[in-house]
């Protein structure tokens, strides 16, 4: 017998808009439920009440994705809210790699499931000061280490000089792993796509500007969300 | 003693654009000369006489880099033109190595060095039909099969549905390799960086929407050439 996962989306073929599979072709498995509060989090409706979950067992899941892209997927990626609130996407882990498919894991690494260790691209993303959260490096230092470091990824999204301070702390502290820059989104509900991906291309070009100018920095990839240059806010896509 | 090789230009640090390192932060030297004439190339300067090459040995190509960014880079992408065509990049190599520099390689897999091993990351990038040129798959396949699976990856640039195709001809030979798909630039010279990112784009959307509907397709990654994007078709950016 399953466990439940709390799911509030089920979605793709698409494109994984960012970090170390940007570009992946593959399909979303988006949980319910986040342990953070980010001021700017692009799926607040994840943990807001905005948004209802449904309890799926990993099978149902499953059938789920058949249904979108019948026997048609090699990767599926599992993000949330925060996926490593649930034991349960053990099962569907097991199941999905029972049939040959390739997963992902994007978590801000403050919790630990054993199942995370047969995921095979994790991307852990602490959160920057403009989040209002605090990362516990101690917690974050504790899940990194129990993971292949050709496995995991970090990333640090940038909104500002203070984040990207933060930025800079998260990769000197932990030097063996990819590491991975990322624009912010500072407005996630706007419907003027175009002025958004105008806005996005500027704080890029800012941000890779930081980045070429700066001695400690030479070990790092600087990227965009490519799913919002493409189509905005919309959800699942 | 160094044998001498012909560069085109040495620029940095910014960021790759495009394929398996996309983001990168990275140094460029780029070669002269190639043994194709792709019809759309973006860097036709390289071999259509009007750039002009300088002659410089491995050590005078680090001594730019190193004005370029003082004892700050990390990694560095050698293209062309096809650099293949030069022993003398071994020296180069060999000693960007000794100083822990990460290097990377842009080639259509038509010539052979051995200094190609040492390399980690290297693109290999069938033509495909829009450009003119034809793939010969023995010579292909003895590139491929003298690299490690994880230091190469396969990389096709798409303008029509027959490029398309090609694309996953070249996917279906050689299914144990990362394959990349990218945006073709139709228009290599415009200054109208405005109407150049939003084709870019559109044709990105297109390509997606082909590889998101193909069942034979899954196992693949989908990049627009973020460089042109950002900066449109400017040289040395």
């Amino acid at each position: 017998m399953s466990s439940v996962i709390p799911v509030l989306e089920v979605f793709g073929p698409t494109i994984q808009g960012e970090g170390a599979v940007i570009g992946q072709k593959t399909m979303f498995v988006r949980t319910g439920g986040c342990d953070y509060r980010c001021s700017w989090c692009d799926s607040a409706f994840t943990w807001d009440g905005t948004g209802k979950s449904e309890a799926l067992t990993a099978e149902e899941i499953i059938e789920r994705l058949d249904t979108l892209a019948p026997a048609s997927y090699g990767h599926v990626t599992i993000s949330g809210g925060n996926p490593l609130l649930h034991k349960g996407i053990g099962q569907l882990v097991n199941l999905l790699q029972a049939r040959g498919i390739q997963t992902a894991v994007e978590t801000q690494g403050t919790f630990w499931q054993d199942w995370l260790k047969q995921i095979d691209a994790v991307t852990i993303s602490p959160k920057p000061p403009s989040s209002g959260m605090k990362t516990n490096w101690e917690t974050l230092n504790k899940c990194l280490t129990q993971l292949d470091t050709r496995q995991v990824s970090l990333k640090v999204v940038v909104f500002n000089k203070t984040d990207y301070r933060f930025a800079k702390e998260v990769h000197h502290r932990f030097p063996a792993y990819e590491f991975y820059l990322q624009v912010g989104n500072e407005d996630p509900t706007t419907a003027d796509q175009q002025k958004l991906m105008q806005d996005l291309l500027q704080q890029y070009e800012q941000l890779i500007d930081w980045t070429m100018n700066d001695k400690e920095m030479n070990r790092v990839r600087v990227l965009p969300q490519l799913h919002t240059l493409l189509w905005g806010n919309k959800r699942g896509v």
